[in-house]
């Protein structure tokens, strides 16, 4: 098995990344490619004792912000940066597998210009790992961006898609897919969600249904389907409420004494709660729908959170998400 | 000013609802009428000394059920029910405005029945009060899920009527204006977003651009405009993260002795915080662009939210918000 890694992917790159490669190629005896300007990535290197790790260097002169604004356009004016540099390794089949802690938006620019899409699939999907109250403890959301407009065909092709990585990635036996609505009664929705509906019903999946926002936290599904304008909504707010609660509690807790002795002893609690939360539990998500296997991390990844996207990369080469979405749109259009 | 108040809305209904209303008449002089069935409200009004008190019971048989899957339809069967009356009585301009903590669909769908729309608005919207940084600690957040398919001229109303609500009432001065989308920078969006924006550009509102997900919390802006799908997903959404945190903090400090200990210390804290997220500092929130000033509350209120709801609804009577959205529609048409 061989990966190749951005990096220059996230807020902390290269020197996170190649901390959790080294890490990765330790614990898990995968072979890494990473892409990066050599000078600045061989000096990260250097830092650690790489002696005998299947670690390779594969220079990219350019790397794209995380700030940027067009990723469209970013990577068609940087065709030697990280990212698509590793694309292009990817596309050669001389990895299995890309892995970025990049910008997302790039990422899937690049899978497109340099991998295009899976044959048969409409549209590919950006697609983030929830915390939830189903036995894995997670739930799989998609689109969470790369299609602010949807057609319902490509919103059936996500809850395939979701399904299947669900199924071999996550460890979910026959997925309960669900729609996000405005409402759980059969019929609320706007019009693509209206029209989504009938399609999903008879798509073969284990479709239950409409979900609310509120249902998305209590485990009411293991993959949730939505536009990607809407799911981009959701996680950003999500975020920006759990970060707003958090830090209105730190705010009341430390303005008194004895709240913050409490605080000091319920520390714990709070790393739990925090911990559960954490990305850098899930590692990453995939890019699904382009023809290879690509997988992104959160930009503020820390060095554990690549080690562990590192290893979901490598868990779905290993379990054939790629040939099962494959065998499903086939089958779709059967 | 004399209001009408659902006797029988929301969840403890109607013995937070009368309490409330008792206690609003002791301290804001408002006169009120309940409406409801007469044995039942008349035996709550009963447990309190309403000696003196401007209370009035109108007979109404029937009730609205919180938990009614199909308002419209059941509005139209209910014409007898404490929603309808209550409306009745204000379109015979018998009141100033009406309150409940009803269901909020039946609410619109009351209005629209017997109110009817203000003459130029295309649609009513749902709205709600948010916590958020800004000055008055609120972001106003319309349409949270009275017109799931919207149109852009739908969503400058919105714009125009949350604006005329925030500075009458919440009294912010020039209140800033934008729409909810899946980025900040301009050209993001949905088709929806991707049209209005250009016309909320030329509104005369004080429009400041795209706001995210994140930012709701973040006092980025005072009025937030977005389709009545997307902010449903996004008030449930936030109700169920919030949910989700908070309980999951719970689980985790009781589960041993030193973090329950430090919990018990920093209640206070806790309890700041819930009482920042708590609806019931609000009150309730209009039901803006219907012929008459409606505000609907939480269905949970308790007699302190019902209270708060009461001298709410009785502010956006005597900042004559209704003519100032009437004045508001014929500046657009002009």
């Amino acid at each position: 098995m061989r990966i190749v890694v951005d990096a220059m992917g996230g807020d902390h790159a290269p020197e996170v990344v190649v901390d959790g490669v080294v890490q990765a190629t330790r614990e898990l005896g995968i072979e890494i490619v990473l892409t990066g300007p050599q000078q600045q990535v061989q000096a990260e290197l250097d830092k650690h004792d790489t002696d005998g790790l299947p670690i390779r260097l594969y220079h990219a002169s350019q790397v794209i912000a995380m700030d940027e604004h067009n990723p469209s356009a970013a990577v068609k004016a940087a065709k030697d940066s990280s990212m698509v540099v590793g694309m292009e390794l990817l596309k050669r089949r001389e990895a299995d597998a890309f892995f970025t802690a990049g910008h997302s938006g790039a990422a899937l620019a690049a899978a497109l210009l340099r991998l295009g899409r899976l044959r048969g699939i409409k549209r590919p999907a950006l697609s983030t790992i929830f915390p939830s109250q189903t036995p894995q403890g997670t739930c799989f959301l998609l689109d969470i961006g790369a299609n602010a407009i949807c057609k319902p065909e490509y919103l059936v092709q996500f809850a395939m898609m979701g399904s299947v990585y669900a199924e071999r990635v996550l460890g979910v036996s026959n997925p309960r897919v669900a729609i996000l609505s405005n409402g759980e009664e059969e019929g609320k929705g706007n019009e693509l969600v209206q029209e989504t509906v009938p399609l999903l019903k008879v798509s073969g999946l284990n479709f239950i249904g409409n979900v609310e926002g509120k249902d998305i936290p209590w485990g009411v599904a293991d993959v949730i389907v939505t536009d990607g304008f809407t799911g981009n909504v959701v996680i950003k707010l999500a975020e920006g409420v759990s970060k707003f609660l958090m830090e209105t509690l730190k705010k009341e807790i430390t303005a008194n004494a004895v709240s913050k002795m409490g605080a000091l002893l319920a520390k714990p609690a709070f790393d739990a709660v925090r911990k559960r939360l954490d990305y850098r539990e899930y590692g990453a998500a995939p890019l699904l729908g382009v023809d290879g296997v690509v997988l992104v991390g959160h930009g503020r990844s820390d060095a554990l959170a690549i080690k562990n996207a590192v290893r979901m990369t490598a868990q779905t080469v290993e379990n054939g998400v790629l040939e099962a979405i494959k065998q499903g749109v086939a089958k779709f259009n059967e």
